[in-house]
């Protein structure tokens, strides 16, 4: 049987309560973003109207000609109860509640809505999404609640992303887009008195759309930790789960409080159970979307060996810096790679690893020493340096080193900094799927998250096999 | 009398040795650099050509019809001490060694002749900057060695740069005039066999075109550290110096020692000895360039206080852990403000700090809030988290907060996350000198060193003044 939650993502049909022609209204929004790009049929239902945009407008969820198969409601709160019961009582199976009013408030009137809500999704066993949501963003199935007109859409793609916060979920849709990322499914789930983290985890994790999970959180439901390990060991198994947590520390988690109510709780506690579930934790906004890109593609790490190539001894002496203070190796060369490396460059170049084709070097340097590399079973990844202000690159590495990632499946990541001139090297490299960074300590840090994750992952490969 | 160094950035004439009319020669792209911006006499000294692009050549130093100001030196290594001994005859006092071939080369010979040059320096009193450098680029002058035509050259400005990395002191120009940071003067000074670090943060700490210094260094010259705190604890009292150490890991001073035959040491000295002398040290090149922004064009901070204003609550939650992690307050509202935001406020907004507008919030919203926050005395710094995708913002607020900015002297930083409409409100931001991030805890780090500075500042303020 399919996953109920397929039909919040997947459905044939959907019925808008709140629908409205008005300009500046979320019914309007969200009526627009179906029709801009859902293929399914679509109901708008207010008994205010009879038509809306070309589409027939229901008085009610009762008169609709059929059982929708997802219900999005935006609407006052205090009509949200009624309107839900109704929804069940025609067989609708699972809502969408955008309306906000009911306990992020910390009114009592707010609170019984609540409470109000929840009862009828148990008795009635119609599965609830929010309420005091923005929603879904499916960019597969064209399902988009996300009722802001002005935050652009990120191209189809494999990143799917949970987030307590609706705000900061849509800020990062927009920051995703304007940096080419790929969005599979975006959710922002409100006050969850149904649906929450776990299910969504659960559900993405099956998604074959889905190659990434990231989930913004401030807390999970009391109760739920034991069951949220549970489901993320088995969810890493076949993906990277990569996490923020919000409320880290005793003022944050106040914050939080006031935020969503959410009993943000010990931080340690949660550090613990994320790692015990093999959930990549990250500490930072640039983090977070560092070590996104870096999983989406960069195949695993057999060991913790990084080779550095550079052509700007500074850098080289930076990333070693970095990436040893992450705990990553960045081996001294052994003396048979000494060797060819010695015959193969001019003698002012440095063979000792970080390797340094220093600033006369040109992009057939970096072929030659990146060929040799590639082959060598004790090299776990190459960090490929380019500052191309210097005269001798031309760019004509670029396809060599995309052709060298593909060939051996190592990963390849590439820093450069600078301006035109190093945003194009790094555009062309990402168009090839080789991570680029321009900074040294921010690569170090998602270079470590994939050899974190290449354990885990090998380590269930090996022992929790099914 | 002018201190020597001034020669350096502001000669009046400068003799170009192996200038060239070659395409891709070092020689020719200092020349042509000079040609473009220097305003004063130039004297390319070759012994091959007559002329070279309109400019008399001349055979050797000595034909030079005037002792020039400075000596530009591109020729190989061999031939260096020879010229600079005649230079020193002929009465130049300084000179920018850009040769390679030295003691980097870990020859015997390159090392004979490293010593060889040192010798003549001491013996002529002739100064030397290098060898085995990329040199100075001046952007009040117009002096630049910075031999890379590739570069693009960021606008005038208020940021001295000294590195012991060419490359990355090149790379560095490139990103900072594509983000459009102002420089002063950057320096690259190789093997520093005689103008080092210290020479370098005492000249900018006197000149008057630089407002920020910021350093990267391997090392400092044996027996220099005390000379260093010395200087460093003057130059503070005037500026903000802000240091990058690379080689802080042994695997990383090992990397510096193939780099620059830095004798990188034991970090924790270097470490507790920029503290002692007020040096704000960064750990990353985000850091670095994040400071750099926000020593700019923020004011002093009174106190660590901060406020928070924002239209979305996880953005808020995310900063009050980022800031209070770094050290700085996120006070909870005192009763008197909670008072007037309450009246002020609809009442789903959360007065608390962080004091979140919510979603529907407009500019008028950020405007009046901002007013009541920025007479409080016990308000030391704010935040204005504005994610824009809502509709709510129009930007009408932006010239509000610039205006609070300039008004009251305090600081006020901003962050925003997205596509164009996010980075058209932080180039307006950033236009009126309000700093502006998109992550949380960067700019917590930033604001951080800002505080950091200020206690400093005033201690020096209060008990150091001569």
């Amino acid at each position: 049987m399919e996953h109920i939650l397929g039909k919040l993502f997947n459905p044939e049909s959907v019925a808008i309560v709140g629908a409205t022609p008005k300009e500046g209204k979320i019914g309007r929004a969200i009526l627009e973003n179906f029709i801009k790009r859902f293929h399914g049929r679509i109901y708008p239902v207010n008994p205010g109207y009879d038509e809306i945009f070309g589409l027939k407008c229901y008085k009610s969820v009762t008169d609709l000609p059929e059982t929708p198969d997802l219900l999005v409601v935006a609407i006052p709160a205090p009509s949200v109860p009624a309107v839900i019961r109704e929804a069940a009582i025609k067989g609708i199976r699972i809502a969408i509640v955008i309306s906000g009013g009911f306990r992020e408030t910390g009114t009592p009137e707010g609170e019984k809505l609540e409470k109000e809500l929840e009862e009828i999704s148990k008795t009635y066993g119609i599965r609830i999404l929010g309420p005091n949501c923005i929603g879904i963003y499916d960019n597969w199935s064209g399902v988009d609640t996300y009722f802001l007109p002005k935050m652009k859409r990120p191209p189809r793609g494999f990143v799917g992303f949970i987030s307590q916060s609706g705000a900061f979920s849509s800020a990062l849709m927009d920051w995703m887009a304007y940096h080419n990322i790929g969005v599979s499914r975006a959710i922002s789930y409100g006050n969850k008195i149904d649906i929450d983290d776990i299910d969504l985890l659960e559900y993405l994790g099956e998604d074959e759309k889905t190659k990434v999970i990231l989930m913004y959180i401030e807390d999970l439901k009391p109760g739920r930790g034991k069951l949220f390990i549970e489901v993320a060991k088995r969810v890493v198994q076949k993906k990277p789960v990569i996490i923020y947590k919000a409320g880290k520390t005793s003022r944050g988690s106040l914050a939080a409080a006031s935020h969503t109510a959410a009993m943000a709780g010990e931080y340690s506690i949660y550090k613990a159970a994320f790692k015990q579930a093999g959930i990549i934790e990250v500490d930072s906004f640039d983090e977070m979307m560092d070590v996104v890109r870096i999983f989406l593609h960069q195949p695993l790490m057999k060991g913790n060996r990084v080779y550095i190539v550079t052509d700007a001894g500074g850098v080289g002496v930076m990333l070693t810096d970095a990436l040893t203070s992450v705990g990553l190796e960045v081996p001294q060369t052994p003396s048979d790679l000494k060797y060819i490396l010695r015959k193969e460059l001019p003698p002012h170049c440095i063979i000792e690893n970080p390797i340094d084709l220093t600033g006369d070097a040109d992009d057939e340097r970096y072929m030659r020493v990146l060929d040799i590399l590639i082959e060598k079973p004790y090299v776990d990844a190459i960090v490929v340096v380019a500052l191309p202000q210097i005269p001798g690159i031309k760019g004509s590495f670029i396809d060599h080193i995309i052709k060298l990632k593909n060939e051996y499946k190592k990963p390849i990541v590439a820093l450069t900094i600078g301006s035109e001139v190093s945003l194009e090297v790094a555009e062309k490299l990402e168009k090839g799927e080789v991570t680029v960074f321009e900074s040294p300590e921010r690569l170090a840090k998602a270079l470590k998250a994939l050899y974190t994750y290449s354990i885990i992952k090998t380590r269930g490969d090996h022992h929790e096999k099914p």
